[in-house]
């Protein structure tokens, strides 16, 4: 699919969220019932004919996407939040930032043995994130059938930090 | 549409996330391909024939049944967030807590005067934040078609916040 009109549309914000970084804004996208619309068609579109079991995405942006992607599948749906926002008995994984680090949580019922996964994130950027969010799902024995990302920012390289699993991007940027 | 399937996958937990709260936990709906189905189906059912123009939600819960609706509906969606975490000019609401005030933010170009705006999210207790995010809306000159929860808790007359609005619930609990 050619995913020019939605590159297009992505608004760069200088400086956010701290001095030096260079945002880029999916809301106009968002915002577009057609620009909405194909960009869930495009992170679907390998997955039609062998839907995968769930699709499991990490909040807040990744929800957006996550949700409506499972939606248009007519597939279920697993949060994986920050530590300390799922109510029920949860799995941690932690991963390391640029200072200091992470925890992310999911509910030891999310996954069962064989359950075949679609990660779905807004942004692969150092690919920390995603890949604390694959190993959660495989040791709950859950198998990722795909890690689907609206945009990458290649310069970053987290597709290294992700080998082991099928990665689309639809919109890659070259920088970081 | 008949919800008893859906109130009955709602798991209850209790003192989350403090002690003395008893938390819904919707997370065996999301999980569940039928009922993640349902949930999205009764909660765009009114919205069919004539469609709103843009589905708003406030993250985290509320991003993944709001996106969700926008995606069947085939509208766009407009994330309402914590201030501080959307990059571009906002608009911004204040309401009270138990203990303290919040503050949401939308970005000043999500919405122009005369559009059609469904609001969603998976709660309504106290009603502050459905009715801070419907003040954001009118202050750009949106039109609020409906506010629809999956869940509403009647004990704590959340309602009463809204009464300007048409307001839905899927499931409703007699306590708070």
């Amino acid at each position: 699919m050619n995913c020019d009109a939605l590159k297009k549309a992505i608004r760069e914000v200088p400086d956010f969220p701290k001095p030096g970084i260079l945002f880029y804004d999916i809301t106009p996208v968002l915002a577009d019932a057609k620009l909405f619309q194909q960009s869930i068609a495009v992170l679907c579109e390998r997955h039609v004919k062998q839907k995968p079991k769930t699709v499991a995405a990490i909040d807040a942006r990744g929800f957006i996407f996550g949700a409506a992607v499972a939606q248009k599948l007519g597939v279920g749906f697993i949060p994986i939040r920050k530590k300390g926002k799922l109510p029920f008995t949860t799995l941690d994984e932690s991963y390391d930032l640029e200072y200091g680090s992470a925890t992310i949580s999911m509910h030891v019922d999310a996954v069962k043995k064989g359950d075949t996964i679609l990660i779905v994130d807004d942004l692969l950027a150092t690919g920390g994130t995603a890949a604390a969010c694959a190993r959660l799902i495989e040791r709950q024995g859950g198998k990722i059938v795909e890690i689907a990302f609206l945009i990458e920012l290649a310069g970053l390289k987290g597709r290294a930090k992700l080998t082991r699993y099928p990665v689309f991007s639809a919109i890659v940027y070259e920088g970081g």
